[in-house]
């Protein structure tokens, strides 16, 4: 029992139970020589999901919880409170990548599942029922679409939809609704925030980035989720003889695509926000031969809807600018894929988690973040207030098996979740 | 009969030779409605290199030349003079890539052969010899070395590295020695410049590039082959998430990269030279993940050599640079491939062209010229005076079947071959 709340608190008990769980359902990718240093591989709706799903509910059973599973797999596990109403859930989802680590995810549900057994450790009734929910298929691995269900339930996505869904690492593929009927999981309850309400929803996760780490922070306050808009570029110009063709003739399709990925760079300084290419392919793709065509992607992020549409905006003039400038007949166009807009967490949400972090480790240790990846507190954000809460990863890995953060850093983030529930149970008035 | 020289020259006949030939020997890829609008696919000594080869003797024999085929497949037909001696050679190749055209070698062989007819049209009996050659895979297409037996002949590459060479364009791969064999080109004649000795090569060609046409010259006479030099890079970051890592603390390997291929274009404008990258893959690629590794290809050329080794020199210095510039922990490895020195024509021979071309066309028709690519002069001009002679390409296009010079263009250039050879043979003191 350590002392630094005023709750008794089961030291390693949360660790070990992301090491058993891991160990039992799915452990895979070894990075290290020791027991607990391997990923998690662990594809939404398998079987090893529905094995931990089945542990899931009989853990929090055996705490007093009534139990829902709704029509998309959602589980939410329900400890009662003093008063009747929706439940201040925690949530997150115990899904992985095909080279997962063990707490992606993980760590947010099981962190839930640890506050329902230190609540009961210290025989605290909140005022109102607390809820932990894992939400099915974040990852998007198995089936293409992440932060699925808990799209559904936030009634951003159709279910429908997501039923149709076709699963990309099966050699034969099978549906959501297809996997949800096998392993039993196609619950009763209606997948949907005005049906099977909650009153407001925390999750807990690794940072999946370098910030805290070199800041040298323990806690992240995740006020917002970044804006993001995916692009295809292609850049056309001439193939032609790299040894007869003078600089001055030549239409240099790859020499533009560096030019605009130099730029792009350019403008992510300027704007603040995040430029990247991660896909590029070329034509015809000769030792002496100028490349013709070049199409590669574009993921642009940014705080603010407005500076990341600016921030495109003018990636598309100065590439144009570039084509021209760059041969003698050279087009570049630009292909829009996707927008995400920015999420904005609520201010209730956020004052609670800045203040229990706060309280336990200091403003030093502590700082403001912005999550550059989506998560479920997306998509419940639209519809309940939300936050989160970061804690450091090791080297900024993630959706890789090396993916660590320290036995402490652990715990120090339960915590801080565990007083900013209990602080926002005792401000709720309804 | 035309008038623009003093000896009776058979109009369109070298052009119409060149039709039948493409019509008969290998006509592919089509273009356009016209029936000459084909490329031409022969590969080099497939059945249809031997058919032309088989023609190409008869038409030679049949105007009073003795032929002489070597170990390695090479024809030399040669047109008696009044005294004996090496013969003055005019020479090219018959073989033409998977996509090629119909000029690009063709022209050069063919021309030689108009040559020959035009001496005994004109009863011209030349003070030496003319031979006409006919260079076994100059392309390097089905058998991959490029100039391949001209270089036996000079002596640049042993016979048994050629004979053990396999084919890459059949599905069962198969020797250059047993193709000789097959098709009945294995001559007798030992494959070298010293038992088979020619005294000069002239070599008539398209220019593959788009000087002469932009500059609206009819003839380049061309002084040296420019150097080059083939290298990897490979450039080695970190994979990241691009939305949770933040710019400063990315090793983004293709924005290295970039950054390296436009500093690479930057140092071939200062120091007069090419830099092409043909070549470029990376890893992992995926839209929101920052590459690890990037690998691409650097074609480097100048005319002269040690500018070609100053500017590859400063690419390594600056790319070393650029790598250390762009992120916390990049890379890059410059690994050298191959190197084909610079090849400086004769005077002699050069001469003879220029005063030829000059005398035809008049100074503002005519430029000197540095041949981008390799050809089998710059073999031969290794051992004996060399020099070429360059035609307009429409749009510098080669290698594929649209590859075009005008019907005036390519008679054009074969009288200033005609009139180079003739008067490089009055010159001849031995």
């Amino acid at each position: 029992m350590t002392t630094t709340t005023k709750h008794k608190i089961a030291k390693d008990r949360l660790l070990n139970t992301i090491h058993e769980t891991a160990a039992k359902f799915g452990a895979h990718g070894v990075w290290g020589k020791g027991i607990t240093e391997t990923g998690v591989c662990r594809l939404a709706l398998s079987d090893l999901d529905k094995q931990v799903r089945d542990w899931f509910i009989e853990e929090t059973k055996s705490l007093g919880c009534t139990v829902k599973v709704d029509s998309v797999g959602n589980i939410f596990a329900e400890y009662p409170g003093q008063k009747k109403g929706p439940p201040t859930a925690i949530g997150s989802h115990l899904d992985t990548q095909p080279t997962g680590g063990r707490y992606d995810g993980i760590y947010g549900v099981l962190s839930g599942l640890e506050l329902l057994r230190t609540l009961k450790d210290n025989k605290i009734v909140p005022q109102y029922p607390i809820a932990v929910i894992d939400w099915t298929n974040e990852e998007g691995a198995r089936f293409p679409m992440s932060v699925m269900a808990s799209s559904v339930w936030s009634g951003q996505v159709p279910q429908e939809t997501v039923y149709k869904l076709e699963s990309v690492t099966d050699d034969k593929p099978v549906t959501v609704e297809h996997e949800l009927k096998r392993i039993g999981y196609q619950g009763d309850v209606a997948a949907s925030y005005k049906e099977n309400p909650i009153a407001a929803h925390f999750e807990i996760h690794i940072e999946q980035g370098p910030i805290l780490e070199s800041e040298q922070k323990k806690i992240g306050v995740v006020t917002s989720v970044q804006a993001y808009g995916w692009y295809k570029c292609r850049v056309v110009g001439k193939a032609s003889h790299t040894g007869t063709t003078p600089l001055a003739n030549r239409s240099d399709a790859l020499l533009a695509a560096s030019r605009m990925i130099s730029k792009g760079n350019d403008l992510a300084h300027k704007h603040e926000g995040l430029f990247s290419v991660g896909v590029l392919t070329l034509e015809p793709g000769v030792v002496n031969v100028i490349p013709e065509s070049v199409l590669f992607t574009v993921d642009a992020r940014h705080v603010r809807d407005d500076s990341l549409a600016t921030m495109v905006a003018e990636a598309k003039e100065e590439f144009a600018a570039i084509a021209k400038s760059s041969g003698c007949s050279i087009s570049v166009e630009f292909e829009h894929i996707y927008t995400s807009p920015a999420v904005n967490f609520h201010e209730d949400c956020i004052a609670s988690v800045r203040q229990s972090a706060i309280a336990l480790y200091g403003e030093d240790q502590v700082r403001d973040m912005v999550s550059g990846a989506g998560h479920d507190s997306c998509a419940t954000s639209s519809v309940v207030p939300t936050s989160m809460i970061f804690i450091p990863s090791r080297d900024g890995v993630s959706h890789n098996p090396e993916e660590y953060s320290t036995p402490e850093q652990v715990a120090e983030g339960f915590e801080v979740l565990l007083g900013a529930v209990l602080d926002y149970d005792s401000k709720r008035t309804k």
